[in-house]
């Protein structure tokens, strides 16, 4: 079995938005000459996700007003995380959205359905984020 | 390492509906020869789920009820994402309900609770729909 | 390719409630002797997550009222589920929290951001409940 380890870096100018690192997942997976295997891909900071649907700007504005509805951002008081932190939202937001997601590799490749394209959701930029990138097979 | 790959095929005669796959991932855990390992069992498109819970018909109902207040089918024009489409809420309704599970291979069998059941969750159907089995271990 | 299994045992005293199980999952890996790999941590129970977020008690706090709003407990007769059971809400509150988590595993450890922490939901207690991590790697 061979495995491999990856890190992505951000930095948000912005306290939300989105970016589709598919090609980096596919890249990481080419570098780590692993056919058959599982790649898993986790944020490693506690207020984005890592997630799988489409890559269509009116779904992205869709996914931003609904989290917003699920759990709003204001007013901060309403949260008794927010005592020093105004990112409690930003922690209900990524679990609703998820940490991490795994996918097959088969021949390579990532194994996936035609419109399916991996993101990563920031709910609390303007600072250094990581996700990571874990491939393991042969 | 050994690993199998296996696609199921669903096509919904309903918007909406769930189906029990249990056995077809337990029987492509067998078709693998894999006694030790994870398998990977994801939708392949991206309005639809899987996950797991109970086999129980009141809670099934329960799920369609739930979702469809936490995000709504109609108004259709309620969703960016609806232009030519009318399947911004199934976007949504998936990503509660999850795209994949990863669950444990041990002596051979699915290691689950009593409980334990796989389901494909149906958020768009009257379409050619399909799940993905990767199945990796020794 | 190695693989190791164990479970983890609880009662909560109370209908719901958490526990840092991060200890546990570290001790589990060093067990198994897997220097790289994939660990799955999975609730058995279907009433019951496993999760990662902050350790933060304020935080904790906002999850109980978050999901209460999301998928209240009462009345209980809002829920086909609830024909002998009273435990509907736990079902739903547990999809939104998550079954599982998969985590890397580098160098014999966990591969984790600074503030990721493995927890333990229980939406359902004063029964016996399980936890199962699963290991593989080398």
């Amino acid at each position: 079995m061979k495995s491999y380890r990856k890190e992505l870096h951000f930095n948000f100018p912005s306290r939300r938005g989105l970016q589709n690192i598919t090609g980096e997942v596919q890249r990481a997976i080419e570098e780590s000459g692993i056919k058959e295997g599982l790649v898993l891909i986790n944020a490693m900071n506690i207020t984005a996700s890592v997630f799988i649907n489409d890559d269509e700007s009116g779904l992205h504005h869709d996914y931003e007003v609904w989290l917003e509805k699920l759990a709003p951002e204001k007013p901060y008081n309403q949260y008794n995380h927010n005592g020093y932190e105004d990112n409690a939202d930003a922690h209900l937001k990524r679990t609703i959205m998820g940490r991490e997601t795994v996918c097959a590799i088969t021949g390579g490749k990532l194994d996936f359905g035609t419109w399916e394209q991996i993101f990563y959701f920031e709910f609390d930029g303007k600072r250094n984020k990581r996700v990571l990138i874990k491939v393991i097979g042969e």
